[in-house]
């Protein structure tokens, strides 16, 4: 992604700074000083003394082979974040708890924008191969967590998503009208199950999180291969596990 | 602790922004805009406007209450520092297994200056409290973990870290020769073992994790209730999990 291209160029220096790091995402973790000039549409000298800023700072670390990284200050400045310091402090115990349970990998994400951002993730041993590494963002309409979040969202977020349904898999629910159906379900039944509309060979299972004002902060989801036919059994873990961390989130709903 | 006093007061535009970023830690991860502003030495009007840009951009995010904290896009970015992308990520199942099969607390740390940087945790079911949050920096001498850093660290950091040792319980050691023979024996046994240095009630063993090049890139320990008498008797897993997840990043040691 070409920040230069999707963001306004930045023009204060601060936002200079910013433009440097927000060039860094899960596709590009590491990179050149040509590709940060390129991505953020700075000249190399004012890139170059911008990285010179943040590498003091730690912010940016560079590495034997001259590509940039993100570096451990930003590390730690993240985990100061509300995300990291109260949703996934409270979850991780009921999440290793579902996963130690299910055999299966459970993940937690919350909405960011128009994407399911992926908070945390607990590996099963039964664990199928997923996408939902912590820090990457993933579309609301083909994931079970995404599907609550859009089911649970304001009625622009549904309308939004609803114009744009790209067709990931041959699973993937593209049509509207189904959709919809769907994210009403949800909503009536408390979970959403998706079935290889993300990732061929992969189910998934996912409940709201609630927090102390009882909206949906989060959601909590369990990913199983398809091949394990009995999904429906696993919907009151799921559910208990998602009701705990809403209880610990102050929820009384 | 006030970034104006500690480090240099910023000059550049660029390091004025980091150093309101900066002010934020552990110890101070919700701030008003005065606090920012006497912690950075900077004027109210700089600092409010610096304020508003890091908003802006998502790095920083402002409560119910006026208060700022880290924002989401902040800890994002720190997903994919190195730390996290790949040294948590290699860990944690291991982590979780050690948990799973000793029902104890285990976490991994990093060298971060002269402390001990806490990465991750997994919460055991026996689990004692434990002041290892991620992002937490506890002292070198006085942890498992630490003391393994320091073991297998720098002459410098030895020295550095031997000329300083303040008693944080009455059985901290503070003795610098006492110190030297037990790093000396670590190195040679290849484990730590702390008992109630750091938290009254609880022992701690660490082993190092070893990278490609094989230095310590590392410590992974577990924390149990100093009433568990048989804390000998985990060497072997934790030796176990420090292995397997030293040969995940390439150490052939």
């Amino acid at each position: 992604m070409l920040v230069g291209m999707t963001e306004p160029r930045p023009r204060s220096v601060t936002s200079k700074a910013l433009a440097v790091l927000g060039t860094f995402d899960a596709a590009h973790s590491r990179r050149t000083l040509s590709e940060i000039a390129a991505a953020t549409g700075l000249p190399l000298s004012t890139t170059h003394r911008l990285i010179a800023e943040l590498v003091a700072w730690q912010g940016l670390t560079r590495g034997a082979d001259g590509r940039y990284e993100i570096g451990r200050r930003i590390w730690v400045l993240g985990s100061l974040s509300a995300v990291s310091r109260e949703l996934r402090a409270v979850a991780l115990p009921f999440m290793q708890d579902l996963s130690a349970t299910t055999g299966e990998n459970v993940h937690i994400a919350v909405l960011d924008g128009d994407h399911a951002l992926y908070i945390d993730r607990i590996s099963g041993r039964r664990a199928v191969p997923v996408v939902s590494k912590p820090g990457a963002r993933l579309p609301l309409h083909a994931t079970g967590v995404g599907k609550v979040l859009l089911a649970y969202g304001a009625d622009e977020l549904r309308d939004r998503a609803l114009q744009r349904l790209p067709r990931l898999t041959p699973l993937t629910v593209v049509d509207p009208k189904r959709l919809t159906r769907q994210l009403d379900e949800i909503v009536a039944h408390g979970f959403a199950t998706t079935h290889e509309e993300m990732t061929p060979g992969s189910s998934s299972l996912a409940v709201p999180v609630f927090d102390r004002d009882d909206r949906v902060a989060a959601a909590l989801g369990l990913v199983t291969a398809s091949t394990r036919r009995e999904l429906a059994r696993l919907i009151p873990a799921v559910r208990l596990a998602g009701r705990g961390i809403s209880r610990m989130l102050g929820s009384t709903r």
